[in-house]
């Protein structure tokens, strides 16, 4: 694997003071680097039947779909509330102050179809529990959880312990 | 080409009264659907020196990494304010009732680099017309505007007259 960290720039006190932001553009910039990830991630679930990637909104849109093609599976954006315009199942989640709530369309996953769930970051993992929950909702069978990048201080993992967690880097 | 409209639902008075919504979630779960979209916007563009893939926020990210892959090109994401954390620059326009603004980082295209601009949808070509104008202070030498459905009687085309315009899908 080529060095993902050095395609990562970090921004300092982004969105706030005392966040250090990993921004991503970088690698999308690099058309070969952005393929090796997603080479690197499909690899990992190639041949497990997965036939749907979630992408959580918005920057799990990014690979999300090059993971589904490699994956030859369909692609289920997971968005915030209000973007989705059919019928939807809603997942709230805690937020620092106040909460926010995940959607997603009701026709996405049918039961016992092998997915996976794919956002850039794991962070606390309240996006990605919401995620969980929404695929558990529909009875998907969650193959597993993957990031690209995984701040391993906050302990995201722990949230998700019932499934399989895996990242690209961490921090 | 496959009929890429029975892909596409129409949702009626979405996000308001009185506005046909076509909602391209039904494309994104068909993967060799997905797939020959991407193919076929590539086949337009391929040969023609294109380095970089403008996708806007968020619905041109899907198709957009999909065919800066098959272009071997870069991906820039244009993203509403505050979303993007290095330095940008800013382009404002008008909506129905009052204005939104676009982003994109101050390092995401060099001067006289060629690059096509993706979205999902061109309709009154506002969103469009901002993510051209960044483009062009960016010095980027535009090939092309490419989207997936357009929606000719609200007359996008015309605010970009100056530029070479393809659609896919036309309602």
């Amino acid at each position: 694997m080529f060095d993902l960290k050095s395609y990562i720039r970090e921004i300092q006190d982004f969105p706030k003071k005392g966040i250090n932001y990993k921004d991503i553009t970088p690698l999308l910039l690099d058309i070969n680097a952005l393929k090796s990830c997603a080479d690197a991630i499909a690899e990992k679930y190639i041949g497990k039947g997965i036939v749907k990637v979630i992408g959580v909104e918005s920057r799990g849109f990014f690979l999300g779909t090059l993971v589904a093609e490699r994956l030859n599976a369909g692609f289920v954006p997971v968005r915030k509330p209000g973007k989705l315009p059919f019928d939807v199942y809603q997942e709230s989640y805690a937020l620092e102050y106040g909460k926010d709530a995940l959607e997603i369309h009701t026709d996405a996953i049918l039961p016992n179809e092998k997915i996976l769930i794919h956002d850039d970051v794991l962070a606390t993992g309240g996006t990605a529990l919401a995620s969980v929950r929404l695929a558990e909702k529909m009875k998907a069978d969650i193959v597993g959880l993957n990031f690209l990048i995984e701040l391993e201080f906050l302990n995201g993992r722990k949230k998700l312990k019932d499934y399989s967690v895996d990242s690209l880097s961490k921090y």
